[in-house]
């Protein structure tokens, strides 16, 4: 070996070295195999035969799952409590005694017979933040709070009391457990009596970062590593119901009909059309239907629908809509029926994710080498409750195909490694500056 | 007054005379008042609230409506018995002793809020005639028997025995009234033990006729009296099954969906258009559709629906499925749908009326001053069974507006009698053919 080619490999050497630090030294490394096997353990608690996720919101499986959820953060030594509402909070200090929380967090309930990576990959992954910051004894200037959310199938229930925005009606409402959420808030050892007292402001929350995985294809269909949440979109229900005249099926000529399904299917092209006619992200779907009498001989004389569009801008819904309900009109007279809309009392503005934490996201996902896209969340989150609190953003990971609240939902240990090093390297980011 | 004016008077009158025996005095006349009377009373066993008719086959209201009847015919001096089978037979006999029946007849039982005229005027008008042969002593060649068939609107269960077209599963069918046809059978004084020997042969029947209201609207629309029906329309069922990929309606992009509604609503209009391009009178229809899961932010993974087509042609449903079928192969592609086609066991084959009765009771339409209509039966009637039997035939009167199973059911008293009075002149007339 020359001097030269000695010179030239310790350049070499140097050079990867000063690389390897780059990426890898200015910050702390979360523990794969570790956020994996918590993954894996949660899975246990409600599988069921076909794989899939018992596990819903105040089933005993759910409580099984947070008693374990809440031992392992016993055992880090930090603060645990459950809120009126349910949600378990833990919290470790920060050094500066600041009143307002870096929080982070998700949920573990899932649909009946669901998957086991929606909201249980982002609170493992939380619980892997909270795990690394007491193993390596990280300093925080904020206390840093970890959130696993109640009932988030059901509505968004607990981030939905923190955000003040829960009343007696949501309280009375029955969920897929057969408890209702007042009893279940209990069960879960919350207090439905002063649940109301959980609602938290502004002052409050310093930041806060939900990480889950897409639920769309965007990411897997690209072979992009994460996903940076643009928001949450809005979305609005609305009851449809066609009227005609219901006949004999026998009886009745082709040209003497006032067939509800017709104009119905009609109808349902349209929606498609008129949301695919408009550039841009909007999706309408029309999921529920039902024709009366509903019999083989039978011509419908009535036929009841769901209509559900959802969109980043509530603009973009009001025009998507506005075209629906003119295109009924045409059909209408087509087809000598009458078209009825009626808003159904479940929809959601629109939450767009706070333009910083969105840039600390990106950056840090650029910082670590991964692959990022833009993009919004077409499903509801917690984060859309917490941004009517204080500053919040999202962190996306690619799902198998797209496939989600089905037992086939998956993601890779290589895509929930790398959602948790940007969580954490996001939530420092954002810890070390002063005002958001 | 002159002589020439004299004779010219009684020319006149003699004319007049002649043509007033032309249409009235060669036949008999039935009692207009007597079959309205009758009707009115029949709607009294089983009219709820809304005005409509709760006479479901097998219930208490059917009993006390049968027990009405029997006790009208009784009083005739009728030969009245129940067959095994639940039907009222009144047989008042010929002067022949002629082995084969001149029947006539329908059924009493309505749907559930049904009205008050389906079945019900054909059966006063049956009654009406056999009044009329027993009070104009009206000498016959054959026996006349007077046929009320069992719980025609569940399946013409009464007429198919005749036919010898039930089994053990038929029995075993629960009936709108909550009773089995066996148990239902057993109540009207029927014996399920034994039903099966109802079933008749050809060597039974002369001839069958059955009144009906029309069920349709083209006899009302026209304007017309009477309707001579052709026959009554084939017809077959089928369960479509479309399945697409149930997916999340937020975060599935427009383009990247597998929608089973879709796929649908453009099936239900083929169906439409491929049944209204063909010539002819053909029905196609698509009356109860559900959507699975069926929420309304969940796009469809799959979409069960009925298909009905009807005709009075077998080859002509074969030709119209045939198209229907390779329209949904062009829609499977366009929506990554399949589409899956079973047929139900419901089917029924067109029955063709005899054309010799056919010609009768247009012949005695056309003596009565009728205006008359040769027409499809689109409806299903025990006319079909009876005609598997021997040579049968169907007289309509208008519907108002053509609607039926309905409380809003409608036929005049004109419209009745006018029925009621062709229907004794065709049966007489019959009566006198030796051979049929």
């Amino acid at each position: 070996m020359t001097v030269n080619k000695f010179i030239m490999r310790s350049a070499l050497f140097t050079f990867f070295l000063l690389f390897f630090f780059s990426i890898s030294s200015a910050q702390y490394q979360i523990n794969t195999e570790r956020v994996i096997q918590n993954l894996e353990t949660l899975k246990t608690f409600g599988i069921n035969d076909e794989g899939g996720n018992d596990r819903v919101a105040y089933s005993d499986h759910e409580l099984d799952a947070r008693a374990y959820v809440i031992k392992r953060l016993n055992d880090l030594g930090v603060e645990v409590q459950i809120d009126a509402a349910g949600n378990i909070s833990a919290i470790r200090k920060g050094r500066k005694g600041l009143s307002k929380v870096v929080a982070f967090g998700s949920h573990i309930d899932a649909v009946p017979n669901g998957g086991h990576y929606d909201g249980q990959v982002g609170s493992m992954a939380a619980l892997e933040v909270m795990q690394t910051l007491v193993e390596q004894k990280i300093e925080t200037n904020h206390d840093f709070e970890l959130l696993i959310f109640t009932n988030e199938e059901g509505g968004v229930f607990g981030s939905r009391a923190l955000a003040g925005k829960i009343d007696e009606g949501t309280l009375k409402v029955k969920t897929s457990s057969g408890y209702t959420n007042a009893e279940g808030v209990n069960r879960l050892g919350g207090d439905s009596a002063t649940i109301f007292s959980v609602k938290r402001s502004k002052e409050d929350l310093h930041a806060f970062i939900e990480l889950h995985i897409e639920q769309g294809s965007n990411l897997y269909d690209q072979g992009i590593d994460v996903g940076v949440v643009e928001g949450i979109v809005g979305l609005k229900w609305w009851d449809v119901v066609v009227r005609g005249f219901a006949n004999h099926a026998g009886t009745t000529p082709m040209n003497k009909r006032k067939d509800a399904m017709l104009a119905s299917a009609e109808f349902i092209l349209s929606v498609n059309r008129i949301a695919k006619s408009i550039e841009g992200n909007q999706v309408a779907t029309v999921g529920r239907i039902q024709a009366l009498p509903g019999a083989p001989n039978v011509i419908p004389g009535e036929v009841r629908m769901s209509l559900e569009i959802r969109d980043l801008s509530s603009d973009r819904i009001k025009e998507v809509y506005e075209a629906i309900v003119s295109s009924a009109k045409a059909i209408e007279e087509k087809y000598q029926t009458t078209f009825e809309f009626a808003p159904i009392d479940a929809t959601s503005p629109p939450a767009m994710m706070d333009d910083r934490i969105r840039k600390v996201i990106s950056d840090q996902a650029k910082s670590l080498g991964y692959t990022q896209l833009s993009l919004p969340s077409g499903a509801g989150h917690d984060a859309q409750d917490m941004a009517m609190i204080g500053p919040t953003g999202m962190i996306f990971i690619p799902s198998y195909e797209g496939i989600s609240h089905s037992p086939l939902e998956y993601s890779t240990p290589e895509d929930i490694a790398n959602g948790t090093q940007l969580l954490l390297n996001s939530l420092l980011a954002l810890d070390k500056m002063t005002k958001l």
